[in-house]
């Protein structure tokens, strides 16, 4: 019978590349949003929430899946046949949102949003189809001041969330010298478009599979652990052995990245614009922000999206990061972003400058996480024993009284044991438990056991029977005492 | 040319049935959902974030549209085949998150959810297709213990949204009672189950049709405005009657309310239940709370969700709330929820008690800007106008500065002339713009101008071309001085 019944009954699961989370990780990321959201708003950038749909036509395809033309995002027809997709990003909403109510925007428009994203790939370890983006865009405001400003606000932003100055870097580049490089290789001719796109996404893999990963990739293509096979770009040695440079070109360093570069392009039309706005972006961040590289050109960004048009900038954890327990930090990308001057003109057919950075909301949080240790669980409700039945509504003006007092408390519910109850307080992490039995009842009294010092008590005298039963983490109040006694209770822990 | 360009630009626009945000609404909403927020947690309450999408079958389908089976969710086809659809609601994701974790999770659990939820319904006037809920949900608790504890805490929550007591009442009834209904008028048997889920869904729109326009829905049907036609459930005369009477059996108001529909239901078993659990209730909630009948049983509480087993509860606003200028608010329900013991059950084949509450967001925004009058839009940032091209990197410096003192503060982004620029600060609501040209920056100065007080001059003056020119409302200060000097300008408009 059972197994009929089970049969009829769905299968509790979430969906594979999706996950749940809980307090304190909620807690942690809803308090640093807080503090990037602040600084975007000091910055004079406002909040913008678009739906999580968009019309298949108005994103647009610049996911860098393009193996998978029809795939990367999650689709599906509307009533009246028109498809709808999931937001990718946070950056083609926006440009949707300008394009339609261009006339009553102040220009340039700066703002901010905070959401879900949403991606249709093949889910894996620590890869979700569903994330948190926090991104900030300039539209309107032509380059390089707003190029420049985005970057600089991206610094104070990573700082903001809990990164010190010297433990990250921000890497600048300028997809325009990645044409410049197309141009000296021969590979900028119209029909080319394929090829570069697969080079490009070949680049982008640098930092993640190095050189001999991106030689394959660049050539015969490349097998990854699981099996899996990606087509090469069939670039022959000496163009792969170009693109190799110019992608290590600036690795050694800051200085000279500029002139090494230079000399690899030659004198490329694309390569030289894109130098140009590299050097005006960078002559408008303070000498203080370059110090020590924490600002610097790096050939090898190229960011995966495909709507750039000009400089593109990634942040990184800096060499050296260690975590609280002094090992070495290897996190990837902690975000970035670029200039997307096609964006809106895709739907205005007139040229719309714009910029923009998108944090990378969980591996920030996953690495502040592995910096500071184990991030502290919030503190647990004061939890109110139910001890009788007929006593609910007292239990509950006790747990109102505590919460007027600006603690969290609540009362225990359910049918368990005293023995049950405690440890059901144990597992909230009450600081406190609150008792009041019969006996207690009848002498207008509550018990206050310290949760807290009695796990630590019970620790120290495990074999001590006799001192275990003498109770020493507990305490009698009169029950119009309770908050004070309470409050007593949780400062001499704290003292 | 241009006709054929614009034939394949895609057309900015969003999907229809869903809206963008901005600026003051989002400061308003993020501000009450963490002042709702806070409430939970001091109710012993933590945080639970779940994915946008759940497989299908395991969300159920228990929205009220049961004319269309397969709609009212949005859901598409996974790789694997799998069907997934986006939550319509926070409850049935909760009952699929304590189904797969049942064993590591203290038990009563408490949550609390924010997030968006979709529904794929005909879009209409203020009806979206995605709209933000807010929900707290005791699990593994018995009644009548939890769905007091719930409702109270729904007091509370409104409260601390910013309704006063006085302003809102908490209807409460019992699904149980609307069975013994069926009892009574003999359609509680085997096989009633689409007659009963339709004239469920008439009754629940007891509030927004009246009696006649339910009797319509119990009986032949009813036509919208619009011309739609919906289905009636073919009752005859006597059960519509019998249904209407139950209906308007408490509106009278609180005395007594109990003892009509007792009399009216008779001795029926899941009436007498349910009558019970009522009373149980109402026994646990402060007399305080019940006064002028802010928390009270009304009859005419259905709730539209197939998966309601016990009682039942919905807040609205109270006669005579009236807005800022008097006049009286319409604004149906602003939230509500009740007991579902048989949610987990479906995953897990044991009954799992249930009961939580879901806030209306934008319901109860809206409300509230009614009551309050016009929200008041958030401060623009000051505007630093940038007049030089080459004094770009100066005019950051003076934005950093006001930013360092904790005031929000922008540079101009553009090539604008004068008076366009000072037209940009105005339109961002910039209290102050701060202006350098050459010759200010000769003498080492800055000037501040007030653009709050220059409007309102302005106003005052319209015809003093002379005085205007005098420019009463700016000021010069030394460039070393800017921060105090804004300061200064601030502090003396608001003494």
């Amino acid at each position: 019978m059972a197994s009929k019944n089970k049969g009829l009954r769905p299968k509790a699961r979430i969906p594979r590349g999706f996950r749940d989370r809980l307090g304190a990780e909620i807690a942690a990321e809803r308090e640093m949003l807080a503090r990037i959201s602040a600084v975007y708003e000091a910055w004079g950038f406002d909040p913008l929430d678009t739906p999580a749909f968009e019309y298949t036509d108005a994103l647009g395809k610049f996911l860098p899946d393009v193996d998978r033309p029809n795939e990367g995002v999650f689709s599906l027809q509307d009533d009246d046949e028109q498809w709808m997709s999931l937001r990718y990003d946070l950056t083609a909403p926006l440009a949707r949102f300008v394009a339609e109510n261009y006339d009553r925007l102040p220009k340039p428009f700066r703002r901010y949003q905070v959401g879900p994203v949403w991606r249709n790939e093949k889910p894996g370890p620590g890869r979700f189809r569903q994330f948190t983006q926090c991104d900030a865009d300039t539209v309107g405001a032509p380059a390089p001041y707003a190029d420049a400003e985005i970057c600089l606000l991206f610094a104070e932003v990573i700082e903001a969330a809990g990164i010190a100055r010297g433990e990250y870097r921000i890497k600048i580049s300028n997809r325009k010298i990645i044409d410049g490089l197309f141009e000296k290789i021969g590979l900028s001719g119209a029909g080319g478009e394929s090829v570069r796109a697969t080079v490009m996404r070949s680049m982008d893999k640098f930092d993640k599979f190095g050189p001999e990963g991106v030689a394959l990739l660049l050539g015969p293509g490349r097998k990854d652990e699981s099996g899996d096979f990606t087509e090469g770009a069939k670039l022959d040695d000496a163009r792969i052995d170009a693109v190799l440079r110019f992608l290590s070109a600036t690795q050694s360093g800051e200085a000279g990245a500029l002139d090494a570069l230079d000399a690899l392009l030659g004198a490329t039309p694309s390569g030289k614009a894109g130098f140009e706005e590299l050097a005006q972006i960078l002559a408008l961040v303070p000498d203080e922000r370059k110090a020590n590289g924490a600002i610097r050109i790096d050939s090898s960004v190229v960011r995966g999206l495909d709507y750039y048009t000009g400089p593109v900038f990634e942040a990184e954890f800096a060499e050296g990061l260690t975590d609280a327990k002094g090992r070495p930090v290897q996190m990837g990308s902690i975000g970035g972003g670029g200039r997307y001057d096609d964006l809106v003109k895709r739907f205005k057919g007139v040229e719309v400058p714009a910029v923009g950075v998108s944090i990378g909301v969980s591996r920030l949080l996953a690495a502040l996480e592995l910096k500071n240790s184990a991030s502290q669980a919030p503190a647990g409700p004061i939890v109110v024993l139910a001890l009788e039945k007929d006593q609910m509504a007292a239990y509950q003006r006790m747990a109102a009284e505590l919460r007027a007092a600006g603690l969290r408390a609540e009362v225990y519910l359910g049918g368990a044991n005293f023995a049950k109850q405690l440890k059901y307080a144990d597992r909230r992490r009450a600081p406190v438990a609150i008792i009041q039995g019969p006996d207690e009842r009848a002498k207008g009294e509550v018990t206050i056991k310290d949760l807290v010092l009695g796990a630590e008590l019970s620790k120290q005298i495990e074999d001590n029977v006799e001192w275990r039963e003498s109770q020493p983490a507990q305490i009698s109040a009169a029950r119009s005492n309770l908050v004070a006694a309470v409050k007593e209770t949780l400062a001499r822990r704290r003292s």
